[in-house]
């Protein structure tokens, strides 16, 4: 009776644009692969390998409905939902903004910061959930409940969307000009570099942490992130060296540092809130920001492992559904 | 004799990241080709195809050489050098930004707009040469002879290269964000709309001038261009609605018009200069930026033609070739 011996295993799936992430409820099970969707990636093929974990049920939450592949967010949920329900065998359910219960299909889209906020509201209490992942920053008031806005549109406009990350953002975004060697330069508005080569440059991410593409497909070290960030302001490396290069990259970083304590404290005075509980690739970036907007943290890769706060949706998505059966 | 009867025939290169551009240099030929060197675009096939044009000699300027698919300025310049002299026959002369006699071939880069304003020296005089093509804007204040700096990187610094463009820039790096219905949305970071979706809406151009790529690979009509316009703030078209997209295209309009503007001032303010001569597919864009700043404007396309002013610099360098021989 082997089987009766094995626990249930649950499966947790957060399928963003850029990003599919596996976690079991248990939290062995960590997994986050680089899957960009826009560029057709194989979604059915992961998804396949992850079958072959054999799981008792899954949970699955979303947000890569937005990947501008799909024509609208209805047809992104569609096509995601109907490629896991055909690679799993076991029982799959779908969260969506308003839980598992759901009614219409569009309630499953950008769900998945609603899953990691609800099973935080259950065990820390109120706080702001805050997820930093390679692309966006998840900012979710918790006052008893999440109390976000349902679409990411509404999120953006509350503040609780912040469409900036550890690894993916154009630095075009962030940066209108940069100060160097005393000059005023204007960035270029091509996508020359992004923040994975900033934070490389400045040695706040490994090689083995810079998990998405180059800009311009060449290597993930710190001299082509060098170069890639003199490229920002029309330039080859040899032209501003690499004190130039770092100044772009440190400005960067700067601001958004300033973005997101701007935001965190813009919620907190809104909510009445004073504690944030961190979490994702950009854990240590949100606890800076929480100290300087004099906010406490709480990083979940103390609470729960690094490698959940990694992937804390698709772990939280996991945990719910395994408390629900 | 009939070879003896041919007007010797002198062909304009512009070999730019995203376009090349030819022209002769009695204004018979113009030609335009969204050709993305980034992309491994067959640079090598269209200048084949333009051999066969039969020119006498061919004079060449460049900006492609900061595409990203090189690692640096000169590894460009040589790569594109090479390219040209494998294809033509005749002789080929280069331009750099000390005209047709450089020293250093990295001298070559970013040659264009010299070529450009060096005409318009000879024949309007004292003037702001502006020249807005589908990514980039020159600013040339002219006074006896073209007197911006003679690398990107400067004239990033001193106002003489805007990095906007009439079709290929992100439109995040305009916007940070959009009033729409009252609210103040923030613009996501991702390459999800350009400038050509914001003038299709507009109806500032017309399909056939969005000669770049979509963002998504999506169609080149008004329809596919409000959707795009819509996902910068992570909305579907049916969420903010028509009036919604087109609010997002205006304050991208109006925000690099004020671009324009401004810059416009700041040079006409620094070499005393109160006239205009405005070129390229921006032309338009750039009479009206000029009007704004209470400047006089000549536009190129009513003394050379529509033709030539699209592609001024191709043009250009092949006036300037045969003034030469």
């Amino acid at each position: 009776m082997v089987a009766a011996l094995r626990r249930s295993m649950i499966l947790g799936l957060d399928i963003g644009g850029a990003n599919t992430k596996a976690a079991s409820s248990d939290g062995r099970i960590g997994e986050r692969i680089y899957l960009p969707l826009w560029k057709g990636a194989p979604l059915g093929a992961v998804l396949d390998k992850f079958a072959k974990l054999e799981p008792d049920a899954v949970a699955v939450v979303m947000t890569g409905e937005l990947a501008d592949c799909y024509s609208n967010k209805l047809s992104g949920v569609m096509s995601i939902k109907s490629a896991v329900e055909a690679a799993f065998n076991c029982p799959v359910h779908f969260w969506g903004v308003s839980g598992f219960d759901w009614k219409e299909t569009i309630d499953l889209a950008a769900s998945n910061w609603y899953a990691s906020a609800s099973l935080i509201a259950k065990e820390m209490g109120d706080c702001i959930f805050a997820d930093m992942g390679s692309t966006t920053t998840d900012l979710i008031p918790i006052r008893g409940k999440p109390l976000a806005a349902k679409t990411d549109y509404k999120r953006l406009i509350n503040g609780e969307l912040i469409y900036t990350g550890m690894l993916r953002t154009n630095l075009c975004a962030l940066l209108r000009e940069a100060m160097i060697q005393g000059d005023v330069v204007p960035l270029s508005s091509e996508l020359f570099a992004i923040t994975a080569d900033a934070y490389l440059a400045l040695d706040r991410i490994s090689e083995e942490g810079y998990t998405c593409d180059t800009p311009d497909g060449a290597g993930m070290n710190r001299d082509a992130s060098l170069r890639r960030l003199s490229r920002t302001v029309c330039a080859d490396l040899e032209e501003i060296g690499e004190a130039g290069a770092l100044a772009i990259a440190e400005q960067a970083y700067d601001r958004q540092h300033n973005i997101l304590v701007n935001a965190i404290q813009r919620l907190a005075k809104r909510h009445d809130l004073s504690v944030i509980a961190a979490s994702g690739v950009g854990e240590d970036i949100i606890a800076r920001a929480a100290h300087t907007a004099g906010m406490g943290c709480t990083r979940l890769s103390e609470r729960y492992g690094r490698k959940v706060s990694d992937i804390f949706p698709a772990y939280a998505v996991a945990r719910l559904l395994s408390e629900t059966i």
